[in-house]
């Protein structure tokens, strides 16, 4: 590996500068993504299509010093490889064709074998793999199993999450069958990624921090720990990290922390050295910049930078990221900016 | 007074029981405000003929044992007041015709008389009052200064922030102008109210949670301050209680109870038990009752007010509460259940 800052970032090991990547690089913010997804039918035969998929994970890279790759798909592959029908539409996002509410739709999914109906997310894997030669790792990554219940049973996004809360109150044994279901497959899904070729595995939850704490432990963060404890951690001889983001869930991250897993995602909201006085050395951080920072001045931009960094301080363990994915109408010239500034600033933290 | 437990739990004074109300109780879940919402105009003709807006304040007063009722109006009055043309569009919520965003448009914008140019709000305060005849307090209310800015800088809701981010990070200067504008407008709202009969306040920050902790402090927590230092605390001999809600604020509750506020208002994610230990006895709490569990059955709602109640424990300063509006499609008979199951439930915690 030519440059394994990344991962040796998220496993609290010295590097000569901090790393980062950045939520949604391969996306609408780039020209050259914009391009290719207009040729395209739609934005899962980007998805579906190794070649394509592969092209678009290595768009950034190629305009950027990025320490590591994401593969380009969608947190909804699992419920689409479920039979419910995947659709988006434009400016609403993710939908399903065939939500599920009742119990005995629940009872008849199917649990997907990941090499046969997600083989085309393996074959993306290799290929990216194969493709980046061991310039920088390259991460996979699934939704967890309460966030993809979300959408399963709303049908796509929602504000006030009724279908999916009324059947988690009402009858909590069939939203947990659901979700013992996704775990599974979560797993499997996850472990056929990293036998493919994905170093370090993040596990998107968008949706836990709409719960409440009790319900967040029992419907959210169980599943994801019996992921974890799933999962494949060492692969060919190397560490396989694994990352746990619940978006809005500062109120659990050392409950986030205790579940074994090696790297928690921030959003912005909590200053990252607060975070790290609150989960100790159990696990790295990373985030955690506000993406609205990238519409400012290149000066502003390196200003928050230098904020973060600081605010971390020496010592190992942080990647630098923003708090969530990148918007689409960013200048390109400002990520540039962002990922030298973190480079050139950080260094001075890392000597030993 | 005929019934003051929401003013003395406030206050933290004992009570017989826990007080409750609901936030949006005046609202589309009630086929009688349907009705009347028909045949006006618009939303704000409700809002602004004080006959409508005292009819449907009412209104579930006249079917729950609620124990205050808040005025019926909106949290954008004030920027209306100041030119910017407030509509509603079906589905998308409130809009301005005439955002703003430059320095020059800040600058031109007057602080509105509240007694002239909002004498729709304090005529439908006064007529409440006279209809309420002592029977339960009456509760004010106003946007906080940046959720106000958010929406006039916008335009309307948004999911990104770009615009209102933009300004503060690029121009902070220009927005604090703004911020302190309105926060001495709100401040001589809220005292405009009080003078025409609301006995308590209550400050929304609905977009304080998308700060990260440096802007949150410093463009919305700041201006709360100031507005609690220049409101009217004692009016013809009563205390007027304030409580501020910052949505999805639970990282800075310490300090929105240092500002000198009488409670604070709660979602859902945090045991409100787990806020009073971090609070201690400094204010009182309003929560926290997640909204999603009225779509659920009886048994499982006074569950689930009993596990509230049993989290804050015996002793005074809980005012029962949803940790956001009510949903439009809840069944009104799950209010009543709600409501019984508050104060039968909660009796216990308050023998001395």
């Amino acid at each position: 590996m030519k440059n394994d800052r990344f991962l040796r970032a998220l496993l609290r090991q010295p590097v000569d500068m901090t790393p980062i990547w950045i939520m949604r690089q391969a996306g609408r913010y780039l020209p050259e993504y914009r391009e290719i997804r207009s040729r395209a039918k739609n934005f899962m035969t980007l998805c579906q299509t190794p070649e394509l998929a592969c092209e678009v994970t290595m768009q950034p890279l190629a305009r950027f010093p990025l320490d590591a790759a994401i593969l380009f798909s969608d947190i909804l592959t699992i419920p689409d490889a479920m039979g419910l029908g995947l659709y988006f539409t434009e400016g609403e996002g993710p939908r399903f064709e065939r939500p599920i509410r009742t119990k005995a739709q629940i009872d008849n999914l199917g649990v997907p074998d990941p090499n046969e109906d997600l083989r085309y997310v393996m074959d993306a894997v290799s290929l990216i793999r194969r493709e980046l030669d061991g310039r920088v790792p390259l991460i996979g990554f699934s939704g967890s199993p309460w966030t993809l219940a979300t959408y399963m049973i709303e049908g796509g996004t929602t504000k006030n999450f009724s279908q999916v809360k009324g059947l988690m109150f009402e009858q909590p044994d069939v939203m947990h069958s659901l979700l013992d279901k996704l775990a599974q497959t979560v797993t499997s899904y996850l472990n056929a990624q990293i036998a493919a070729g994905a170093q370090a595995v993040m596990i998107f939850d968008t949706w836990g921090g709409i719960l409440t704490n009790r319900d967040y432990l029992a419907f959210s963060l169980n599943y994801m720990q019996k992921i974890v404890q799933g999962l494949t951690r060492e692969y060919e001889g190397q560490r396989v990290p694994v990352i746990l983001f619940t978006k809005e869930g500062n109120e659990w991250l050392e409950k986030i922390a205790a579940t074994g897993c090696d790297a928690l995602g921030l959003d912005w909201k909590l200053p990252i050295g607060e975070a790290r006085k609150r989960v100790g050395d159990k696990v790295a951080l990373q985030g955690n910049m506000d993406p609205c920072i990238l519409y400012s001045s290149p000066e502003r931009i390196r200003e928050e930078v230098a904020s973060i960094l600081a605010s971390f301080g020496n010592g190992n363990g942080h990647v630098f990221n923003l708090g969530h994915g990148i918007h689409p109408q960013i200048d390109p010239e400002h990520v540039k900016e962002l990922v030298e500034a973190v480079h050139s600033l950080s260094a001075v933290y890392h000597q030993s």
